[in-house]
């Protein structure tokens, strides 16, 4: 059984530890929620000042073109693409993660549309809520009627992907229990059955490695104000790869999309390459913030990152098990290192109680539905002290009952 | 004839010149070109330096909560309202104006499903471009088969609205024109036909009076990052106003827009009221600042911002007229108040290389195919001896023909 200095021993000899000094992080705080809202790289501060005081306030309009304002996304989008697997020119950082799925739908549909049998879009009931929400969206509008199979159990997968299948749409790492699709195995079985798989990376990307090409996957989009700390709702991103890209066709057709958007033409062209899965004009301030977090990941790999990911939750888990025994906590996230995330959830029946407890001492984990704490682990800031230390805390709250079961619960935690 | 000293004078005399004082424009730039990117207002850098530091940086996932980062759609939607004469309730700022435009179109076109015979879209092909594509981008997914009638001059209008009318989409003002629709006239007549009509704001919000309950309006969209000074690509806003909001449905169905977006509910239940307008999660850096340039709309009225916006396009006019009569340009934009928005444009041969050397003399206008030059008048911050002078700079430009008529064409102005 560890200890808090055996700890202590591995953060002095973890290479990774000195890239903590470059997040913002308040003291007396454990912070294992980057998996909702990413912590803030010191540089963030700096960029918003020059983005706002120089680029908007100094150099005004120009700074569409001085500052490469217009190219943001997919200058970015570019920054981005090593970290999932994608090339150059099929990435671009725009809109919120909702809307770019529904771009990638719309334009997966489209695809298949020769095929008129295929009218199944495949996906999982304990999806991200607004993954089906979309689909739900894009298939009431589509008039010759296509049908979501929400699907209850992985194991179902394999038996409801068939010729009627037009795609299959999944997270890859669930935002709930942390299960890790094999994205290799799931595009393959898709492909078998002549269906096109879209994959959300919000859960995975910069938190663990994704190999798109690879791992062959049609479509993705994902967000970059979790693990990326990109900044509160930061815009999110979508990858068409170039063998897609001349037939990716999407409804939301606007002039960023515009093979010469500045022609001012009456009438849409879609441009060359990934700009097509452009739309409006996009959020500078935030867009420019992204950077900030894809600047840290230039320090390391993704192989590494993985590596002390890996080592944090199975401590996690290890002396959750070992410490808070006798109390009725479940582990929902797979042991299976292929099959895990970067976030450890427990059930416990006052969840929502212990959390707040949690949050009260400075541990910040979030809750979700039904009775699930999640704890979200960023090898770039958290430490192997941190876990023993939020372990211990855990510990102390539930041995002394010390959670109030009638704790008001917030709109959003 | 006017003087340097009677603008001099006007100035002194003005109740609204001190306003300048809250916006940070650059020493010896004289900023025509509010109507593409508004100024930034001083307040914005604390604010940001607020929101990042303190918000994200210390607070953290709280801030969804704490600082009412959820609500911000809705609450900076409550306080554009008095700009356009909507309610409280009915407007939100979130997404790009492209895209809300779909949720707008979609929804419009959705209430007159009822009628099968109304299949048509109409528009003017002067109309902003990425309006046309966004309403091309939904007619060609609608497979009922929708048709986009675009037409070349307002006098067409009531002509080509009839009983296969769906929807009328309309720019109020002109982006290059500067030419203001009679927003009442228009919808009484779309209405007439049993048409619904849609009025985007890009060039009107913050800029002249509108009235859209008043107006007939149906349906709205508009800009944050003109005249309302929210900052580059801030986000855009949408209004739906409270008789058809129980009748809006969009296909852009994402969490936010979500009767119990915490609930995690695998299946979409529209909120109640102008949430359902909502998609995904907004960046919130860029959202926030739109609230610096609101503040300053409380400091005064749009009817005294109208009233000193056309005096100060009355002097531009008329100076020019007056000094630059020997040059070859030629008015674009009406000479009546009522069909006059914040701007004046006049087109000259060379017009883009005229606008590239007022550029270099720090008289800040844009371009606009073909051969228009630009020039936005921002009350807020734009003062009459600023007129005389851009108008003695343009004059000595045009006498001496001191612009280069190779002058290479940046992608963006």
């Amino acid at each position: 059984m560890t200890t808090r200095n055996a700890c202590l021993e591995r953060d002095a000899q973890d290479p990774l530890a000195p890239l903590r000094a470059q997040f913002d992080l308040p003291e007396g705080v454990i912070y294992l929620d980057g998996n909702s809202l990413g912590a803030r790289p010191r540089a963030a501060l700096p960029r918003a000042q020059q983005v706002i005081a120089r680029e908007w306030g100094h150099d005004l309009i120009r700074s569409w073109n001085t500052a490469g304002w217009f190219d943001l996304p997919k200058r970015l989008g570019n920054r981005l693409a090593p970290l999932i697997g994608a090339r150059d020119g099929e990435v671009v950082v725009t809109d919120t993660t909702s809307v770019n799925l529904f771009k990638a739908l719309a334009a997966a549909v489209q695809m298949q549309a020769g095929q008129p049998q295929r009218r199944v879009i495949i996906t999982e009931r304990s999806n991200f809520p607004t993954d089906i929400y979309m689909a739900e969206g894009l298939s009431r509008w589509l008039e010759r009627g296509y049908r979501l199979h929400l699907i209850d159990d992985v194991a179902e997968l394999a038996g409801a992907i068939n010729q009627e299948t037009a795609v299959v749409m999944l997270t890859h790492v669930n935002y709930r229990t942390g299960y890790q699709h094999d994205m290799r195995a799931t595009s393959a079985l898709a492909h078998a059955a002549g269906a096109l798989i879209i994959w959300d990376l919000a859960h995975s990307a910069g938190a663990v490695p994704v190999d798109l090409h690879a791992d062959g996957a049609d479509l993705a989009v994902g967000c970059t104000y979790k693990y990326l700390n990109g900044g509160p709702g930061a815009p999110a991103f979508i990858w068409v790869p170039e063998r897609h890209q001349a037939q990716f066709q999407q409804p939301l057709s606007g002039w960023w999309g515009h093979a010469a958007p500045f022609a001012m033409a009456p009438a849409f062209a879609p441009a060359e390459g990934i700009a097509r899965a452009l739309c409006g004009t996009q959020p500078i301030v935030s867009l420019a913030l992204v950077e900030c977090g894809l600047d840290i990941y230039d320090q390391t790999s993704m192989a590494a990152l993985r590596a002390k990911s890996l080592a944090l939750t199975d401590l996690f888990i290890a002396l959750v098990e070992q410490r808070c025994a006798a109390h009725p906590l479940g582990l929902v996230t797979p042991r299976e290192h292929a099959r895990r995330g970067s976030q450890v959830s427990f059930t416990h029946p006052h969840g929502y109680a212990v959390m707040a407890a949690l949050i009260a001492r400075g541990v910040i984990g979030d809750y979700r539905e039904p009775a699930i704490m999640r704890f979200g682990f960023t090898p770039l800031y958290t430490s192997f002290t941190d876990v023993w230390d939020a372990v211990d805390i855990l510990c102390d709250i539930l041995d002394k009952q010390a959670y109030d079961i009638h704790a008001r619960r917030d709109a959003v935690t």
